[in-house]
């Protein structure tokens, strides 16, 4: 079988690799129908996540079909479609007891593709099946399942829910990507009053729009501090959630946030940052950091299933698992391809 | 009358200054009849709060008997003993509404001794005197309800609330001066399994003790991360709570708190801290700032009736009001004189 394998920073190859295997009862083999690449497996060949080894598959979000599980897995058949979660979940761990999959401590957490085998991949081996895959309903497309893999839990626990989004809020969210516009998708269940994007291109700037953002910031052009001032009054918003991962954007977070609002980051940070301790000490704010736990994806299925969730624009990129190549190149130039998220599947 | 005044950075002195008197209908006069001296006005006279004005008379926490109310005030009477809290409240704003008093943008908040004349003074003005005096029941002393007016309902709310320590969880408080101790005894409230106090000095790691902190770490001698480690396997603290305020002890809070753990900052800081995001990002970690709200402060009565409030030992020093600039000098020397909480009285 072929497999997108990571050989180092900056090298990656679809390529010939040995087959998926079962190798605990606990395992099952998918055959990858539909996957996608998430601005993480940037990072990996960026060299920002050390511990992915070369000759690792990568890949954290896919869709496909149970082709065979080990003789530890009671809740799969072969022939069920299933989302592939971007966590793991041993389910036995404390971690895993309280809900917190994200921290499992049993081998599970956030393993595809970062310290095991990922999905990117003809066939793929899913660790701790049962508690690992969603069976997915018949209504709900592959394209708009892979979604829920990864972003769209990851932006509504680690962004909307950890940031306590509520009724008649202004919620700001920094940085327009996917990960940013689920945040705005995912904060609208919650009827704010407004919510601000900021970012630096306007393309991105206009996809926030369509995925219900009412308040535009453009970095360069406008100061995002002065619109938000001007929106509450002086006071700040309530909740800021942070969806890029430098100190700058994290820094801009806390001077965004009202007394008594809370920052929620969810971006993948390489560097530290400054806390401005000096004037957040008497502000009440929270400030919450998190992978996601996707103790929210069954609830996610069935918000789709009842049309909650406008996907609709999400994916701008389609290619067969022959160009895998290129839907890496797409992806990694936004800037030029407009690309949101890209899908590939067989 | 006379009064403890500011007179500028390291320079204060008891003399006479014009009486108290009533200038909007909500105030109340109160005669001073037990007051004490707050880590926050040794800051004050070290320069660090510069919006306090030479002229100022210091002091946020006493207890009085109302002498005088204005025309606005309904719920005291002349001759009412009453706890004169650190915050006032105008209990009208947004913030007041929801019990976010200390960030009160109706002219309270933390004003006492900050941005009006405060209460180390044989008498002194309560603005808002409704909503920012308790009354006190008979049982409680002086003394005792003086812990209320600050301490007590600080490191209650901003450190073990905030924190949400529960049952069974590690608690680390960093810092075992008044406002670590009185986290100590209020932590004691939610049943932790263990409370570990840090500290450089063993005198206060001796108090720590006695208010039932059950693993001391003296930092010099112990370092904190192998010995939080050893208790929790590896783990980290379930809560960490920060009561000195600095950048140094602010970091090691984060490096000390587990997966989902919860970091609450009750320390009043200066300057800014380094927050290592690279390693916070995927740990689900809540970081809690706040100024006190007072919210707690009934309950806390409560709790002092119902003998629940063990707090016989935080007045180490007491003196009379002619002795007011003594009771400074034995309390900003810690290490010297063993003080924890030195008490005035008329």
């Amino acid at each position: 079988m072929k497999g997108l394998v990571y050989g180092g920073a900056g090298v990656r190859a679809w390529r010939e690799i040995p087959d998926a295997a079962i190798q605990d009862p606990r395992d099952a083999i998918i055959r990858v129908d539909t996957v996608t690449i998430c601005g993480t497996d940037l990072h990996i060949l960026g060299g920002d996540v050390p511990e992915v080894e070369a000759g690792r598959v990568l890949g954290h979000e896919a869709v496909g079909t149970v082709v065979e599980v080990g003789g530890g897995v009671n809740g799969l058949a072969i022939g069920d479609r299933v989302l592939a979660s971007c966590i793991s979940a041993c389910g036995i761990c404390r971690f895993c007891r309280e809900s917190s999959y994200g921290q499992c401590r049993g081998g599970g957490g956030w393993i595809l593709g970062h310290l095991v085998d990922g999905v990117q991949s003809e066939y793929a081996r899913i660790p701790f099946a049962d508690q690992s895959t969603y069976r997915l309903p018949d209504q709900v497309s592959d394209e708009s399942a892979v979604l829920l893999a990864d972003i769209l839990p990851t932006s509504y626990e680690v962004g909307v829910l950890n940031g306590r989004v509520r009724p008649g809020d202004t919620v700001v969210v920094v940085g327009a990507g996917p990960i940013g516009l689920a945040a705005v998708v995912t904060a609208r269940l919650f009827s704010p009053a407004h919510i601000v994007v900021i970012d630096k291109a306007q393309s991105r700037l206009d996809s926030a729009k369509m995925f219900g953002a009412d308040i535009l910031v453009q970095t360069g052009t406008d100061d995002p501090r002065t619109v938000v001032e001007a929106l509450t009054g002086g006071l700040g918003a309530d909740v800021v959630i942070e969806a890029v991962g430098t100190p700058q954007t994290f820094e801009l977070c806390t001077e965004l946030v009202r007394p008594g609002g809370r920052v929620a980051n969810i971006g993948v940070h390489g560097k530290p940052a400054t806390l401005h301790l000096e004037s957040l000490w008497i502000r009440n704010v929270t400030i919450t950091t998190g992978l996601v736990d996707t103790y929210t994806t069954p609830k996610l299925l069935d918000m789709l299933v009842a049309g909650q969730l406008d996907l609709g624009h999400m994916v701008t990129h389609r290619f067969g698992m022959a160009d895998f190549e290129q839907a890496y190149d797409v992806f990694a130039d936004p800037a030029g391809t407009g690309a949101l998220k890209v899908v590939v599947s067989r």
